[in-house]
């Protein structure tokens, strides 16, 4: 059983803080090792990659085969039922329609002192995307990472993705497929992000790394963040539920399930405004876990850290809401969208209840990779945005300068900055001859 | 006197590869320092803080006296001159005005599908500006960081700015005064980034912080990151200045000098198609580093990392600016917008032989605070987005439930999550029935 809030009892601020607060991830240290992964695969390039892969991997490669051949694809991709390509090839093509709606504008005006402003919008030359092998293998986040860097218009997308004793889901290499992806690794780990981050013989590198993985995963895009861009860096899933008692129970036992399933640090949390309606829910769970699947990841995740909040009304959940931050957040409510107003910091919002979070996971739209552990309060989910930058572009006239240099001098002379004030002056000097 | 390179020269490559990749920057390891300080703010809140600005800023303050009041500001503003603030007063306007052409649009729409998919921007609830104190106090770095915070929308903005013996720059307070910054600190260093992070009894916590800082303040940045959003570790600052025969080399010399004279650490260089214009563009820095005010700096720097490049025609220029990723580059060429497009890896630009760089430092409008150490290839400058965050909005009906549930319900199984494709399949089977 989960913990039962009760937010209209004395004792609920200490509750909750210590909810907000629990620690739910041990992540071992693994810096040390990461840091000579790194400096192995800088020194040593390909031999490096290729020695670690047979030391973790327990496969032995050749540098020309640590990338799979379009054969290699063609061959693996055949296997996919038509079914699952159909279903992949929906979430795709949703996914891309949603992200060609963020790409941003580039502007240019001239302003009333008759300067030229703007900015300029371009991609990344490279981009490398981290996939994680084995049984956390995920074709739907090739695709929510792989789209957006295209659809930036990012010229080179390369994955890496560990095939542990040469094993490979052939769901990834057909999602790398439709997504356009440009080269595909079979490496992984610390040595992969190395290797992305400062090349090697056979792999050229990156400007930005995307993607989740494990905790040496995690340590070496930490450390090579400054050479290359990364994405975030995600904790476990988190799930936030506002549900009124017009719900049917088990589908929101489902939906809080859906997060569990992923991990023993994932959290589930339902705030409702009838008791007995949370307590329904609970009930549901705990029968889903009688036959859930992953019920030895599902149940441990939501005893230890699921959790269920009774409030005096809905205003008093968003309120809570906002203060969680929630990587997911449904609002399962009859005006679902007015509650959406209230609730600001969020990754994602999936509104009313047809809208399970597990539509967003694959074919809503939108993407699935999302700012956890609060992080909702000042990050955003990954976007076409990731795989641009910004170049900003000014253009003075003459006359532009006569009108806004003067205050730029004496802004410098009062920094002390003198060789910053000269270059203006000069200029302004001989258009004053 | 600074390299002087030529690309077309058969070891151009080799020196080429030296100058990027010199090591510009000896950051003291002061991380362990920083940790403690973190620490024993979080355990003892303002007491911590205040016996750290006893010890590092020779200053005794209470919990009481760590704002300034509106007073305090009045008096301290009440001293500059009425030209330098009309001239933070023209800075502001013009930096606002840049900014708020940047927000982003929220959006909503139907699909094809029936399902409501948007997104819907937020500025984070509370943001901490960190200001040096010492010599390196600047006022417009005040505005580059507050007003785009305001611009965004952000309800709370605070600064911290350390004031060694009661020291503070007048103009700090006044650009904090005029961009609408809602509280002023008189305390610096890792205690400052750890009362923002964590808060203390007399400071709230803030979600973001940003703004430039000594080594202390940048390793307690990297530390509290994840726990709140910060901008990015800028590092010494750089400008690549491309420039035909056809300039002033006077002009050009004090373009170089103006990042010289920032820092030991500062590079300038300058790319052009005419050897003859380069030696006299060094010979022209060395003429006004015999009397410039910050010789001391910007002599070491220009000595140490500046360079000049000749170049057999202008492509060449631009080809070899997109591999440097320069953080301010100057077009000073006939036809600056066409090379503005050759030249994609930049944090600014600026057009032509009037637009020194030092107009964008102040009262250009475009934001001063960019991306260094080639980071420009992944990373933009600071701006309105850097306060903001976005929520992704999804809504399903029963019929767009139908259209594309089951693709997610297979995709779902694919990566055997069962709960995932339970919550989709619960409800898929309720409207069938």
């Amino acid at each position: 059983m989960p913990q039962f809030l009760d937010a209209t009892a004395p004792d609920f601020e200490t509750k909750f803080a210590a909810l907000l607060g629990a620690k739910r991830e041990d992540s071992p240290d693994v810096d040390v090792v990461v840091a000579d992964i790194i400096a192995d695969v800088r020194a040593r390039g390909d031999a490096a990659v290729l020695e670690l892969t047979s030391k973790f991997d327990r496969l032995d490669l050749t540098a020309n085969g640590m990338a799979f051949s379009a054969e290699e694809i063609d061959r693996a991709i055949a296997q996919v039922s038509a079914d699952d390509r159909a279903a992949l090839e929906l979430a795709a093509e949703r996914i891309r329609a949603y992200h060609e709606r963020q790409m941003p504008a580039d502007d240019s005006w001239k302003d009333e002192a008759g300067a030229t402003l703007g900015w300029r919008w371009s991609p990344v030359s490279a981009a490398g995307l981290y996939v994680p092998g084995g049984l956390a293998t995920y074709p739907s986040s090739v695709l929510m990472n792989a789209i957006p860097a295209k659809v930036a218009g990012v010229p080179r997308l390369a994955i890496t993705v560990p095939t542990p004793d040469g094993q490979i889901n052939p769901l990834v290499l057909l999602a790398a497929r439709i997504a356009g992806v440009d080269e595909v690794y079979r490496i992984g780990g610390a040595q992969a992000i190395a290797a992305l981050a400062y090349g090697t013989e056979s792999i050229a590198p990156v400007d930005k790394i995307t993607g989740p993985g494990n905790a040496f995963v995690a340590a070496a895009k930490r450390r090579v963040f400054g050479k290359v861009g990364i994405d975030m860096i995600a904790g476990p899933s988190e799930i936030l539920v506002i549900a009124d008692k017009d719900n049917n129970p088990d589908w929101i036992a489902l939906d809080l399930l859906s997060q569990a399933e992923h991990d023993e640090s994932a959290q589930s949390i339902l705030i409702t405004d009838n008791a007995e309606f949370g307590r329904a829910v609970a009930d549901a769970v705990e029968k889903r876990l009688e036959t859930l699947q992953r019920r030895a990841i599902a149940g441990p995740s939501w005893r230890d850290f699921g959790a269920v909040i009774t409030v005096a009304d809905l205003d008093q959940a968003a309120a809570l809401s906002n203060r969680i931050a929630p990587e997911h957040l449904e609002l399962c409510v009859a005006d679902p969208e007015m509650y959406s107003q209230k609730t600001v910091h969020a990754g994602a919002i999936f509104l009313g209840q047809y809208t399970p979070e597990a539509i967003g996971d694959y074919v809503g739209g939108p993407n699935h990779v999302l700012p956890t552990a609060r992080s909702a309060r000042f990050s955003s989910g990954l976007s076409v945005m990731d795989f641009l930058k910004r170049t900003t572009l000014s253009q003075m006239t003459p006359a532009a300068l006569r009108a806004i240099g003067p205050a730029a001098e004496a802004l410098a002379i009062s920094e002390s900055l003198e060789a910053h004030g000269l270059s203006v002056r000069a200029r302004l000097d001989a258009l004053n001859d």
